[in-house]
């Protein structure tokens, strides 16, 4: 069998809410001859059920395919970053495989990425290591950092000032940043605004942005912190899962 | 005549291609009574028209009218801030003047934002200022930033590392940010990255994103600098004006 080579596009589908879907991301799905998608592995089964019904709606009467593959799981063991890059070579791999036993052989390949394929998303680097390579196509999507402050109505900036976009894990070790005062946080397991001394700090936080229970909370991050963590635990205890992102702002500034 | 009170939907519409709207976006415009538009102002006759074009196909059928407005000039004497902040009030003036004529009252106007409503737009300070104060909604859009990774075919961040938002003017001031081995600057009308030792940084530029005439560059910043120098100067000559954004990566970490 001859490798068979094809364009893959990366459409950003939003952030849980299927009417973030762009005009051109809903043609790029119709383009599409074959979009793959994951059975579930590292996703939660919501966010498998936001896919299919994506294509459900933006499908109807395309002559699309649509085929599942199942994640290869991630080795916890040993150096973080070689276990990352393994996982990617098995995901690339798993790609393959999945677009090779689609019959016919597409020339079109799409996958659907959560909020924008450019944000902390590794579909990229994935994708880099396909063999051949194909020409790559990104149709960008809405984040969680923008359905964050559309569900708080605030802007992500102050006025001409810089914006901190960072993990949770970052802010933990590195505290507040000394470039900006404002900072948005990202993959976050942990809540590691607790870490920051609140004085002066103001938090707009979201979980399920988009999606059915969407959590809302925000105001000085000494009063609500300590809400945001009870509420948070428990969620994501009667859900099983939780995604949640925040923005801290220096309200006062430091001298 | 007594106040009329209305809802406000501030509607991001992406930078410049019409298919980045979102279907919420598109709902949302279908749902207002009323969209205002600025006529032409700061705005560039070319931004004007996409708006145009993005209401004659999303409002075919619907009932929703429109309304032109023009924007009050800011004044550039004088202290910057304190003169942004009367324009801000000026601008709300209008809006409500240009509600208030509409007849019969809508119950729900909408504005159309470039890009994204909470990055670098100060549609929601202004709306803020609104006497009395309207229930506001913000439908996020594409932003330039997403619009300049997904042209490049790039991601933001690296791995699980933070990425600086900046403007031109603030890179200018406070050069290559600490906090991050990546910077994305808006706002520069001055090629800021000149400032910077290029020694280790690459750079990923584009201008007019999305629109008609895309120009992108990307490279180690001390070879492809001049060039967008050259070709943005050039550019902007042409055509009268230019949008320019750049992410700008260290490849080299600092010791
Ligand atoms: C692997 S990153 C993917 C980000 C995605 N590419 C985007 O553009 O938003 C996952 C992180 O995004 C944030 N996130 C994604 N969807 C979210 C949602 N619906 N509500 C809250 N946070 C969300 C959380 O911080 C989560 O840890
Ligand atoms: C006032 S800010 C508005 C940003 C907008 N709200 C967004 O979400 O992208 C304008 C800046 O955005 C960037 N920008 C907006 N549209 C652009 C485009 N089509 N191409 C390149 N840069 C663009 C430029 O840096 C410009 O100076």
């Amino acid at each position: 069998m001859s490798e068979a080579s094809f364009d893959l596009a990366l459409i950003g589908i939003g952030t849980g809410n299927p009417d973030h879907l762009t005009f051109q991301g809903a043609a790029a799905m119709r383009d599409a001859d074959l979009i793959i998608i994951p059975r579930k592995g590292e996703d939660k089964a919501d966010l498998a059920d936001l896919r299919r019904e994506i294509c459900a709606r933006v499908l109807e009467g395309a002559e699309t395919r649509i085929a599942e593959f199942d994640l290869p799981k991630r080795d916890a063991d040993g150096d973080y970053l070689a276990g990352v890059s393994d996982w990617h070579d098995a995901i690339a791999a798993v790609w393959t495989e999945t677009v090779a036993s689609a019959d016919p052989a597409p020339k079109k390949v799409a996958l659907l990425i959560w909020g924008d394929p450019s944000l902390y998303d590794s579909s990229l680097r994935i994708a880099a290591r396909l063999d051949p390579r194909p020409s790559i196509r990104v149709i960008p999507g809405i984040t969680a950092l923008q359905a964050l402050c559309a569900a708080h109505a605030i802007p992500f900036n102050d006025v001409g000032a810089p914006v901190l976009v960072t993990t949770g894990r970052r802010l933990r070790e590195r505290g507040f940043p000394a470039d900006a005062d404002t900072v948005a946080v990202m993959l976050d397991g942990a809540c590691a605004f607790q870490s920051l001394d609140p004085e002066g700090l103001m938090i707009w936080w979201g979980a399920y942005l988009g999606m059915d229970g969407e959590m809302l909370f925000s105001g000085p991050l000494a009063e609500v912190g300590p809400k945001i963590v009870a509420a948070r635990a428990e969620a994501r205890e009667q859900r099983g899962w939780i995604m949640d992102i925040y923005l801290i702002r220096r309200t006062v500034r430091a001298a």
